[in-house]
């Protein structure tokens, strides 16, 4: 067992005076069983081992010995970022260790770690790529050399590690990496320049944070100053793509590449909560705002386009086409969670949610060893993404071990304090203590029940504020209780008027007091603006903060043929992979659609030759949450269904 | 000037048995003023020439000196079908010739087949990627080789330039190649094999055609046999891509690639044609018909996925990432030429209008001299597909010469002849001839005018049948008229009955006798299949045979605003680079959408805050046809528009 470490800071630590609120200490949120806690134990006894597998057959951690000199052979895949596969690998593996205390894996960190000592230079540098294809040749290809990037990782890798379990092995190799990083390209650096996909920048505000050293902050600076510049050059997809058309305090719209365009985001972010230059938290807002008005699908998910995979234009949201990387998942729950601490504001947290249940968790297997890259809400057939559906890994692995980190750390995101007290943002079963005193017990089926119970234990009495958010879909019909009876400003049953998006109690609390949330989680349909052209005349089904997907093999007829009428109600609970489900159900009619003659389309009011063949039936259509589809079976499913009363 | 080759076959020769109707000789079709003599052109005066220019700075030329050993040096391209630019680009030239007796393009032509006699092998192989790239190491891979692909288009211009100039030099050379073929893959062959990408098979029937030895046509049978056996192997994108999943006898659906699903059918139907077997029309039946059903655009295109420029699942018709490549739509209408051969039905002349006219039309610029190779429905804004639109080349660059020899060689798809006359399918100004009297003279502003005069010239008095195709989307609306009056069958304003797809007059013809069609060329509204997920609520703007689309620099609001009502009528027309084109216009609302509150999806029946806050303003919608797109400025541009009373 190591020491406590409860009270060392989670993934983002202590904040600049522009932050509102204060993220909690690691140790801050612990999960009694639930919902999340089966899903990081699936994570934690599931997927990190399988990762170190996986890992060791794709020779990922072969090409660091590699790198050292330790073993000779040719590199191991082709991209130069794969390094980063262990980093985020060694980062999961530390916070799962920071909750568990598991010696076990302390020491399989320390193997793997020994492996990333070997491979550093002497002056700090480390890129295993870099060292066995390019002879060495460093920072010749800012473009496209993810030498910043991995970087970055290793950087984020090494604080969880020093965080989590005190030790300073891998810290201390990222920080002479970061040193040797502020040589190069730091104000009196040899060389002008960026990385290609951003991350560093959130990388080197986090070790400021961790050090207190002001070089690292100025550096994370510099990189967003000189982006946009131009520097990328005449490359593939454009500048755009490159995060390099605009300046970053003149970008008011994101666009390119998903998973760099919310990395980079997230890194001017956590400059702004260090600086707090203004300018910085004006054009955020506006990006932010740009990307929920028509770039963010309803699962949370964002970059609409294989090609490039970039975010496409506004209300450019294709649901088979849909690309919405597992990783731009992951970055934009990064990036929210910094506009929250930055702002205080709840839109953050609806939006974390969101992504949190539906376009991250679809992106890994209910039992944990198995990944999506990409995450369409329709599928046809089994012919889209070929047979497999979800793949144990990949030759460009960047999403599971983001999945790792992100679920081992995920409680960090659940709660915050500021000078008042305590605010819960997301809601599961456990303790949530906060260093000061303030803390409450937590009891709840959330997301599939709506009751939230939240007792006070002893060493929390005192007067503070526990704020509480009321998610957006829920806002209006909520029901608050404190010790059985209304709060002040609700009415008489309870009821949150629909302007309360949290529910703020000020009092002297006292060892057992209770509060109790009602959220009204019933089925509800949902139909998209406009100019969402994949989801004209669709419904999408949602219940609380899930999205619900029908996928063929509960369905009594053809996806294609469905047409939902009326409303939905909850179905009975359906068992996945041990874990147990709510259905909703709608009812629709089956179009029996197919004629003689096979061209498809016909003139406005003109015969309908379709309809007069074929024939319509009563059917029932099955929905279970998008965050488990393709876990029986991979094939035709559909978020977006039509409805006789969308258009 | 050549001498007089009218008599000459065109693309396709003289049919076997199975036939129900004949090509006619390349020159039977001459075309008078009008829209298509425009685009011929347009084709002859400067694409031909740009296409030279391009294929010299590409380097592609110099590929063959390189083959040749005449010129040492890198290979130009990474592609190993870059020769088939040049003999698609022959292939134009000789229908050129064919068609004007150009004597300066005859000795351009000898030029460049001067190169490619030079970069044959000794025993009649040629192919210089293998020659210069692989070390002349031949048929190594055959899934992406493209040797025998690249034999296909040296036969199919040896034969056209052999017919179009009478002239052997790029005949010998191709047939010599195809000799070669028959010793390596024959059934008495040293290897058994077929080629990833199908084409020889149409190529080698042609030559069977051509020469009458039926080593070529059996071993055109032998490729379709052995297809689907498996020899692709484990590959990217799986056996359907590679058309290599079922035995083309069993293949009912047609899957994979698009173009090499279609130049695959073409070559089956072109074995059906010269040797009856009654089960290959059978299947092909069935494949054309599952292409129509599900598989099909509006436009004609087909090929719906980016990613393996595949067809796609059944009713995969993405308006925005769809792929539609130009050569999809040359190979579809190739494949409809050769059906239409087999059965003489009006479905297949009524498909290969609607490609000619809008799928593939749309592929060259009106001025002829820029392409694309993917062909949207739908652009949102300038980003997606770069700022360019089309481009002058490509470094895959099999479109643009492929629309060369697809227009250089048009006229010989507009009719056929049959024992007992002349049927006439696409409607042009101008004159046809038959081999054995049968004749019109054609006078019609088709496709933007209805009328079309055909009048007897003295040399086709006699009794023959004259059959004129009335188009599915003209029937029941059609009026014709011998000589001014009503002709039998037909109501007393000469109207034809909606069953009538062929209007077959026969009687004692006297020259001067005129036959005229009047047909409805008012605009439509056209709504698809509700399985067709990117048109649902949407109708597409169609006129005579031309789909319309909506380009954002005719509209006064942003063409995601808008919301068509009622039907559409002309407008004024409008003239781009030198053509004048007719518009439709028709009444919409705009809706101002933005809102302070970005989130785009809202409860069913919940308050629309996007309509509450916006407000809608009466505007007209002007449409263009399809095939100018992209022709003034690359921006926002829509076939499918949503339309109030379309679901």
């Amino acid at each position: 067992m190591t020491a406590d470490r409860s009270a060392a800071p989670g993934p983002v630590g202590e904040l600049g005076a522009a932050a509102v609120l204060r993220a909690l200490p690691a140790g801050a949120v612990r999960l009694g069983p639930g919902f999340w806690s089966a899903r990081v134990t699936a994570n934690a006894e599931r997927s990190l081992n399988a990762g170190l597998e996986r890992m060791t057959e794709a020779g990922t951690l072969e090409n660091l010995e590699l790198a050292a000199g330790t073993r000779h052979g040719a590199y191991h895949g082709k991209l130069p970022f794969l390094d980063t596969d262990v980093y985020k690998w060694l980062e999961a593996v530390a916070w799962h260790v920071q909750s568990t205390g598991s010696a076990e894996w302390l020491e399989k960190a320390d193997e793997v770690i020994a492996l990333v000592a070997a491979a550093q230079q002497e002056d700090g540098y480390i890129n295993s790529y870099t060292t066995v294809v390019r002879g060495g040749e460093r920072w010749a290809d800012l473009p496209s050399g993810h030498e910043m990037y991995c970087a970055g990782h290793l950087i984020q890798a090494g604080i969880a590690h020093r965080r989590a379990t005190g030790r300073t092995s891998l810290f201390d190799i990222a920080e002479r990496f970061a040193a040797l990083l502020v040589t190069q390209f730091g104000e009196d650096g040899e060389q002008v320049g960026y990385c290609g996909h951003p991350e560093v920048e959130t990388a080197l505000v986090e070790l400021y944070r961790e050090t207190g050293n002001a070089a690292y902050l100025r550096l994370a600076d510099r990189f967003i100053t000189l982006r946009g510049s131009g520097q990328m050059g005449d490359r593939p997809f454009g500048r755009r793509y490159w995060q390099d058309l605009v300046p970053v305090r003149e970008l008011r719209a994101l666009h390119g590449h998903a998973v760099r365009a919310l990395y980079l985001a997230t890194g001017v972010t956590d400059v702004y909560l260090e600086t707090g230059e203004a300018a910085l938290l004006d054009v955020l807002r506006a990006q932010w705002e740009d990307l929920l008005r028509g770039k963010t699908y309803i699962t949370g998910g964002t970059g609409a386009r294989h090609r490039d995979e970039a975010l496409g234009d506004a209300f450019e949201l294709p649901a088979d086409e849909a690309y919405t990387e597992t990783c731009a998942a992951i970055a934009l729950m990064q990036w929210a969670w910094r506009m929250q601490l930055a702002t205080g504001e709840s839109q953050y947290a609806d939006i974390f949610e969101r992504v949190m249940y539906n376009g991250f968790l679809a992106g890994v297997s209910l039992v944990g060893d198995r990944y999506f890259y990409v995450n369409p809400l329709q599928v046809r057939s089994d012919t889209t993404l070929g047979p497999d559906g979800r793949q144990a890994w990949f030759s460009c692995a960047c999403c599971p071990p983001n999945v790792m980190r992100t679920l081992a750390s995920l409680t960090h995101y659940f709660a915050t304090s500021d000078d008042d007290g305590l605010q819960i943002h997301q809601y599961a079963s456990g303790e949530i203590r906060t260093e000061w005193g303030a803390g409450v017990n937590v009891e709840t089926g959330y997301p599939f029940d709506g009751t939230v119970r939240l007792a006070i234990p002893p060493a929390s009495a005192g007067t503070w504020t526990l704020a509480l958010r009321i998610p957006a879909w829920a806002r209006g019909a909520t029901t608050v209780l404190l010790n059985g009876a209304p709060v002040a400003g609700t009415g008489n049953d309870g009821t949150l008027g629909a302007d309360v998006d949290y529910v703020r109690l000020t009092r002297t609390w006292h060892a057992g007091d209770v509060v109790e949330l009602d959220f009204p989680l019933r089925p509800r349909l949902t139909v998209a603006d406009p100019r969402v052209d994949d989801a004209r005349g669709c419904v999408a089904i949602e219940r609380g903060p899930l999205v619900y997907c029908a996928e063929h093999l509960d369905q009594d007829s053809d996806l294609r043929d469905l047409m939902l009428a009326g409303h939905p109600w909850d179905g009975a609970p359906i068992e996945i992979d041990g874990t147990t489900l709510p259905t909703v159900l709608i009812d629709a009619t089956a179009r029996s659609l197919d004629t003689k003659d096979p061209w498809p389309y016909r003139e406005l009011g003109g015969p309908d030759k379709s309809a007069a063949a074929g024939h319509a039936a009563h059917t029932r259509v099955t929905a279970i949450p998008y965050l488990a589809w393709a876990n029986r079976t991979y094939g035709a499913m559909r978020v977006w269904l039509p409805h006789e009363e969308a258009n």
